[in-house]
């Protein structure tokens, strides 16, 4: 296997440290738009190579994994550029990973109720493609897409005989000290799927929207986290799930906290959510770049960060005894000892070592597939028990 | 009198159509930096002037003000521009009105105990020489601070024996229809009277800061408006009203309302309400003026706005008959009354006709001063019934 990681950011970086520590590679290349980042990422570590691509060519990510004869890349830049990467790999002959997928459009006349273009509808229409040409694009393989999704399938396959509702809840009691306000993940990202309409899967009535931040719930996180308020937004999981899962409902909510929910509401009423340039002074700028470029680097502050992040799924459903059941898988990471093992925030590592762990199950043969896929068309055991050999475990709570 | 007024925005427009009805000036020329929006401020009034003018720069608004023989200069920009116009003015021997003083800057050590520089500061300390050369600085003479220092004035004069407080307070309930959010005046300027540290006057202690936004009161505002939460807020009048007037305290508070006041404390965390620039991709911008670019111009929105404006001076002490007595002094505008009458919205409009009323005191000799003087340091009455005169009368309350 001959990785090609295209972004060295916080989760790219993380990704690095993470598969640094295993052998099932033969090459692994760090690409960014901005080479000094790529060489900082790589910075440390034998046998990785830095280069610059621009993630918004699929030629050029196609000519760079010619040029060091790559078999899989994995995306680890913001989703805006999920299509360039995604073609540009397969113009390459290469399979493909990444942790989201292609960006929604709202439905122009009713975006709070039918869903318009909607999370990876541009890759699944490639997906005949891939398929023939026995390629695979595996979509969403995060945590969140990712590990939610593998959850999700080891529930079906082992914990249920039927599935009412699959819920992922996300949460964490992550501090940051020293400012007033620093969001722990990419506040681009986090402010797109956040006031995108959040999407809802039921069964005989297919996906539909609903408001942002919607129907608020407090949910207890386990690992000592505690209640968080979490609301409907947009995820791939929703659009994941029901594709390979049997279930009767499928949502996303995300733990945001009164106070995040209260910034992304200001943000949107200001029209400062925004990503269409507008004037001023002599310059244009997007709203959205100039709230990211306020705040602090999410990356770089793992060590003014105290707490853990939780992702997991809530499944409800009945039991394979037939009795009713609700069980919550979830992985915590608690920040210290991320900081302490790989000195990377909590966040970012949690994200980062799940497309890891499915590179090296590829690599091993343990996951094999072709076209485009998500997390659950693969068996969940040997990736939770891999996940767990790298010294991360899942848990389970009966609810 | 030839008057040049520096600005044509919402304010500056206003001054001119209010101005076009009297008869006390022999020459009015507007400048703006925008030639476009000067001319466009003068069209369809016989007499009036367009020119264009830097006023970040003190020779350009001299040169300007010797070129049309002027003798009164109105400021109506923001007021990151009220040092160069006033030492413009003072440099061509023209008499200088303003409706914001020059900036303050927060205490470095203690900016939410002790003063910096103040509001106003760095005008005072030109009082010498305006006063030698026998000339007049009228500040802060719009409507907040402006009628309201007249409104204490006229309270120590005609109303009270000994005054207790004197409390601005400022309310509206103007809505914008079509827009999530819309402030109604200059959302530059509002930022930055209401994060910097207010500024609160209590004889024996002088002037100290406290938080911004800080105990939270409701008011009853009159004219329909009714209950408005409202906060301290850095003001002029606080700087003004104990230099002329003998009071036990003088504070302002501003009717934001719970809605701008959660958009500010928002703002504040995020850092977009910063000056100073960002980088973002290849560019240099404010933030604070990218929220601004965000949100509609509040001078265009009159025709979409319903509602009313009250501004007013709560006076608290013992009346002239030795009982105590509280007192609420007004003045309210009706969108609706200001757009039909005159074609501008509310608070611009309100804050536009009084320097139009004291550049004719001062045309007609009513009021005469040399130095640098607030509104309190002029005799009341003829202000207020020249105010009533322009149409606009003002009200008084007893609590």
């Amino acid at each position: 296997m001959r990785v090609l990681l295209v972004g060295a950011g916080g989760v790219g970086a993380a990704a690095v440290g993470i598969a640094a520590r295993r052998d099932f590679y033969e090459a692994f290349v760090v690409a960014d738009y901005d080479p000094q980042r790529a060489r900082a990422a790589v910075a440390g570590h034998e046998g990785f190579l830095a280069a610059q691509v621009d993630a918004s060519s699929a030629a050029a990510v196609a000519e760079l994994c010619r040029e060091h004869a790559i078999t899989h890349v994995l995306n680890a830049v913001d989703p805006r550029f999920v299509m360039p990467i995604f073609d540009g790999a397969y113009q390459a002959g290469a399979h493909y990973l990444d942790m989201a997928m292609s960006l929604s459009r709202p439905h122009a006349e009713e975006p709070f109720s039918r869903t318009g273009v909607k999370l990876g509808d541009e890759q699944f229409a490639a997906a005949g493609r891939w398929l023939d040409a026995g390629r695979l694009a595996l979509v969403g393989m995060g945590v969140e897409p990712g590990l939610s999704d593998v959850f999700a399938r080891y529930a079906a396959d082992h914990l249920f005989s039927r599935i009412d509702e699959i819920g992922i809840r996300d949460g964490g009691n992550l501090v940051v000290a020293g400012y007033d306000f620093a969001p722990s993940f990419s506040v681009w990202t986090t402010i797109e799927e956040c006031l995108n309409p959040p999407v809802i899967w039921e069964a005989g009535r297919g996906w539909f929207t609903t408001e942002p931040l919607s129907e608020p719930e407090i949910f207890d996180f386990p690992g000592g986290i505690g209640e968080v308020e979490c609301v409907h937004v947009e995820h791939e999981e929703v659009l994941l799930i029901p594709r390979w899962v049997d279930a009767q409902r499928v949502t996303f909510k995300y733990g945001l906290g009164k106070e995040f929910i209260d910034v992304l509401k200001t943000l949107h009423k200001l029209g400062l959510d925004r990503t269409a340039p507008v004037r001023v002074g002599g310059v244009s700028v997007s709203p959205r770049d100039v709230v990211a470029a306020c705040l602090p680097d999410p990356a770089g502050l793992g060590d003014r960060m105290t707490g853990s992040t939780c992702a997991g799924t809530l499944v409800t459903g009945t039991g394979l005894d037939g009795r009713p059941r609700s069980v919550y898988l979830y992985h915590v990471v608690d920040n210290a000892w991320s900081m302490r093992e790989y000195g990377s925030q909590a966040v970012v590592w949690q994200t980062a070592v799940n497309p890891i762990v499915a590179l090296e199950l590829l690599a091993t043969g343990a996951w094999q597939g072709t076209g485009v896929l998500g997390p659950e068309a693969f068996d969940a055991v040997p990736f939770l028990d891999l996940l767990t050999a790298y010294g991360s475990p899942w848990q389970l709570r009966e609810q």
